[in-house]
């Protein structure tokens, strides 16, 4: 029996210092406030910290793609809205509407795609096989999440545009590089001319690997017609090895403001 | 007449994304919810951001030392209690406690120095003759915070530990490197090892002058007996320039786990 919504709806605040220079809220900020929102509604269901922890797995965030007409302004009261859209045996679907307080307004929209890993094996697990498979019970393939699937992304750039190195600060519970934390190094790469003039119209990653703790980050940036961008983040490169190992890819588009 | 306490107290949860590698809420987090708190409770008594709107004037954090016996952890509820000591002319003393959920066990206090400064002449505000002075009625000096003061900082060490650029991420809505970054870039530049065995048991800053994005910031410090760190950020530190302009002292007391 399903007594629960399948659409979890999360309100927040965009906070004084959680809002960038031009006075946006920032977009790793987002991005956190969607994963929050996406860890209330699993846990609600039986799929959160502690179901996780009694079976030693973790959901891990494979892909993310998010479409903003508007990012909330500083002090703006916002909504997320969550839900699944699918489930498979090694992937599910989830998607994010950010709405305006009442609702009745679309900021904007998001896709992600996450698999559950057994921490033991590092291998994922059958989401079909677990809580007798009633992820598919929660899914709401009928809600509309109008933007289009995480693309393939395609980076060609042989030097990296900036390398940086991680610290306390970079990495989260696991020791990995916090995923939000890359959105905040891509942006660090554009400069305050360009941010003043444009926002942020669709944002993609894929996360290809984890990056730990001291590890050396190289951002390899290709400038695309129609202020579009691809960067790819890989560790490990040195003049020996100049290619190093793709940590995650990620797709930018903007448009004027 | 006051109809508000003089108290606020306000609820948060450390979130998963907010917690470093310990599964402790991170400094940086911490210090966020204490300057959300302090701009919940003086927004309601009059002293929010539509007052600093309307006459051009904004907060500016002088000083804040926090002392803690227990990080919150990964889900944990807990509060922050926040209140004014005293204020005068030109500065006003804010008073926290770290409260768990039931508000029955202190997890730790701090003491923050604030200015209120007119944006259209970079100085201060007569804090006494804003809104008839009424900030004093909502002093609670009989209300104990049992730490100390904060105090004089002194750093002497001439080469710095670190010096990085900073970029969108580090600036807020003014443009200013946004104070909890300090905190941040700073306990980047303990280790791994060091932060393992180690937790933060006082922590003290004093902000001198602001800086912006794309100003390089250096890191002098000096390690001091018994666990304890005083580091100096200064900016515009060049070959020519080897003493830079100093934007902060901090000082760091650290005890086993």
């Amino acid at each position: 029996m399903i007594t629960k919504s399948k659409v979890g709806r999360y309100d927040f605040v965009a906070e004084p210092f959680h809002t960038d220079f031009t006075g946006r809220l920032s977009l790793g900020v987002l991005g956190n406030h969607m994963l929050n929102s996406a860890g209330f509604h699993s846990s609600e269901r039986g799929f959160g910290i502690s179901f996780l922890q009694a079976n030693n797995y973790t959901w891990v965030l494979s892909r993310f793609a998010l479409e903003l007409n508007e990012m909330p302004a500083d002090g703006e009261a916002f909504c997320i809205e969550t839900w699944v859209e699918n489930a498979y045996r090694l992937f599910t679907d989830r998607n994010f509407a950010v709405l305006s307080q009442d609702g009745q307004r679309a900021l904007g929209y998001a896709r992600s795609v996450w698999a559950m890993i057994d921490l033991r094996t590092r291998k994922p697990v059958d989401l079909l096989g677990v809580n007798n498979g009633n992820i598919v019970d929660y899914a709401a393939p009928e809600k509309s999440c109008p933007i289009e699937k995480p693309g393939r992304i395609k980076v060609v750039a042989t030097e990296p545009a900036r390398t940086i190195e991680t610290f306390y600060s970079d990495v989260d519970i696991n020791g990995h590089v916090n995923s939000m934390k890359y959105i905040e190094h891509i942006m660090d790469l554009f400069s305050k001319d360009f941010l003043s003039a444009k926002r942020i119209a669709r944002f993609e990653i894929a996360y290809v690997a984890e990056s730990y703790w001291g590890d050396h980050l190289s951002f390899f940036c290709d400038e695309l017609p129609d202020d579009e961008y691809a960067v790819e983040i890989r560790k490990h490169v040195s003049p020996e090895n100049p290619v190093g190992e793709v940590v995650c890819r990620s797709k930018l588009i903007f448009c004027n403001k």
